[in-house]
């Protein structure tokens, strides 16, 4: 892609660059994301100049995780503003690129009603795309204050529901920094944990078929100092069986008016295990997931990835800028299909609780979904 | 290794290599064993002239699955009488090669055993080596009609509890040719329903770390032209969750005088699942695999394996004779510990039924293990 380019660090640069930073350049602004998909074997950032590039980053997972999709996605909108590309189509654009994520379509649509209310108002073009990136900023400063908040409300949860402190929390795919304005959902739980001296082990699902516990959860928990043991996805029943699990913390992509959760894919089967075993299975999720549009899990569209994220093994590239992200090495017979859904949905009745910014939900209802939401700021759906 | 040598098959050859074969050459006798680390790229074989190569190839997975882990102690046993090696060393070497396969002992004791009775007699030592490879054979010979009466089983179990035919059937890791004198435990019913036109689909877990289903079951799914999908393991749920599983056939590793069935990593979150949705959660292995000295499930010992095969990925070579079967690749920062225990252990009250050679139990109960255990041939424990 053309207008989505490398850029390899250089010079001394902070021990982990951002997720995502918007950057105005001479020859234009760009968004510039920190690419996921080379994690952790190198730090490569992509610059994206329109909203096709971005598209691509989100589409690869380069740029990923729910309360990220949606600051990409209002930045998205500023970038096609502020470039002068057509709104309407980098909107839709945006919001085709992830189906299930409902955050990205929360930041487009909020980035672009406020473009709308400017050049209502009166605004020319200028004005009117400086609207649209003041409503993505404003969105990126809410997410960081969203995660302090989501941290501490999870804290207070575990303390209550583990009054021993010693906690052994299991976590699945990423919900740390790489995916948020602060320091994440789930993960910002147990980072909390281990800040007040409570957090005995991480437990890190490496989440297959693109291993964001391996990859990038373990980075975050080996950066923060964190004690961390990897397992794959399939060794968590051992873990309950043992007693080796006090409490499940995961983040959501889209939570359902009646409290069904969409999440990454291996997220049911632990609701499940937990329930089996008595263990709280705990989501943690800003209120921009609620979707009360979506009326339940059935009506949660999940997206539906390629026979080659699990046919092929995506094998990180040596430290050659320009070599791409990844190769693709077959693991299965030569024909083989695959069943490959992103997300999978775990029903209210499996959800101990759900951690918000605007504070928790125990027991999960519809009621109580409805009434958090009237409480927390919603966005006009244009 | 000096004494494990490989051997790239020459000229026109059968379709599947056999997964283990016995061979007399004129400079003595060796056991050839297919490697199943390197499928389904390549099909190479490993030549073992003595235990040390033989244990290195069981401790690498090059030979694994328990009904053929059997066969495999018992030949090793009688390839050390026949070439003079020590034979209490070679007994002790083998069964130390994979602490929870009960068949690799079982096998192992019953070669060493024909091998005593003989001396006992007042045979000499080529005789007696007679003995111990004769037990191998039969031994070889009686697993692949127990995997023909294994299927017989399953497939009249399948049609009592799903009467309308078309099953779609889950299993986990490979139960097939690869792991058997024939043609293996839970695969050979579902390739059973297969022949009978009653398979709709067989869903294939991928079976991380090693991936044994996606290389190895998928690759015999394939060559039998077995209707198959692959997942990721942690999508099992999603499957459950829409309905899309009617059964689930896995094999065993060992199972205790309670019905506790130790298999594959993964097994027990299916069973969890299983239960969780009513669907039967079926058992297929040998009255070899029982073991009636292990009481319990706890008191079955679990074999950890190394971090390395979580944190790193092994990515088949690419075809070149001699190039060691995989390469790891880092998916997980420096440093990273793994928890990596090769089985787990199901509770009886999991498990809907265990097949047999002998015949079906369930419910599964300590009372029905003895039972099929009294009408079977045991092996005297020397």
């Amino acid at each position: 892609m053309d207008d989505q380019h490398l850029q390899a660090p250089s010079g001394p640069r902070p021990a982990l660059l951002p997720s995502l930073r918007w950057d105005d350049r001479p020859e234009g602004p760009v968004l510039v994301v920190l690419d996921q998909t080379r994690l952790p074997a190198e730090e490569v950032e992509l610059v994206c100049t329109d909203v096709p590039a971005l598209v691509q980053a989100i589409r690869t997972l380069a740029v990923r995780g729910a309360p990220l999709l949606g600051i990409a996605g209002a930045y998205g909108v500023a970038l096609a503003a502020a470039r002068g590309y057509d709104l309407a189509e980098a909107v839709d654009l945006l919001e085709g690129a992830r189906p299930t994520a409902v955050n990205l379509g929360y930041g487009v649509r909020l980035a672009a009603g406020a473009y709308r209310e400017a050049v209502g108002g009166g605004a020319g073009p200028v004005e009117a795309a400086g609207a649209a990136l003041a409503a993505a900023k404003e969105l990126h400063r809410e997410d960081a204050e969203a995660s302090a908040r989501m941290a501490g409300h999870g804290l207070a949860l575990l303390d209550e529901l583990l009054p021993g402190g010693g906690h052994r929390i299991l976590t699945h795919c990423n919900t740390g920094r790489l995916v948020s304005g602060g320091e994440g959902t789930a993960f910002a739980v147990a980072l909390a944990a281990h800040r007040a001296g409570r957090l005995r082990e991480l437990w890190v699902d490496e989440t297959r078929p693109l291993l964001q516990g391996a990859r990038l959860t373990a980075y975050e928990a080996a950066g923060s100092g964190m004690p961390y043991t990897l397992l794959t996805d399939n060794a968590a029943g051992s873990l309950f069986a043992a007693g080796q699990v006090d409490a499940v913390l995961i983040g959501a992509d889209r939570i359902a008016a009646d409290g069904s959760v969409a999440n990454k894919v291996g997220s049911y089967p632990l609701a499940v295990l937990a329930k089996y075993h008595h263990v709280p299975f705990i989501v943690v999720a800003p209120t921009t997931t609620v979707d009360l549009r979506s009326e339940d899990g059935a009506s949660i569209v999940v997206e539906q990835r390629s026979d080659q994220e699990v046919t092929e093994m995506n094998v990180p590239q040596p430290a050659v800028p320009g070599a791409g992200p990844a190769i693709g090495m077959p693991v299965a017979p030569p024909g083989t299909r695959a069943y490959n859904p992103a997300f999978d949905v775990t029903p209210p009745e499996l959800v101990t609780a759900i951690v918000t910014e605007e504070g928790t939900i125990s027991p999960v209802t519809g009621a109580a979904i409805v009434d958090l939401c009237a409480s927390s700021r919603q966005v006009t759906i244009s």
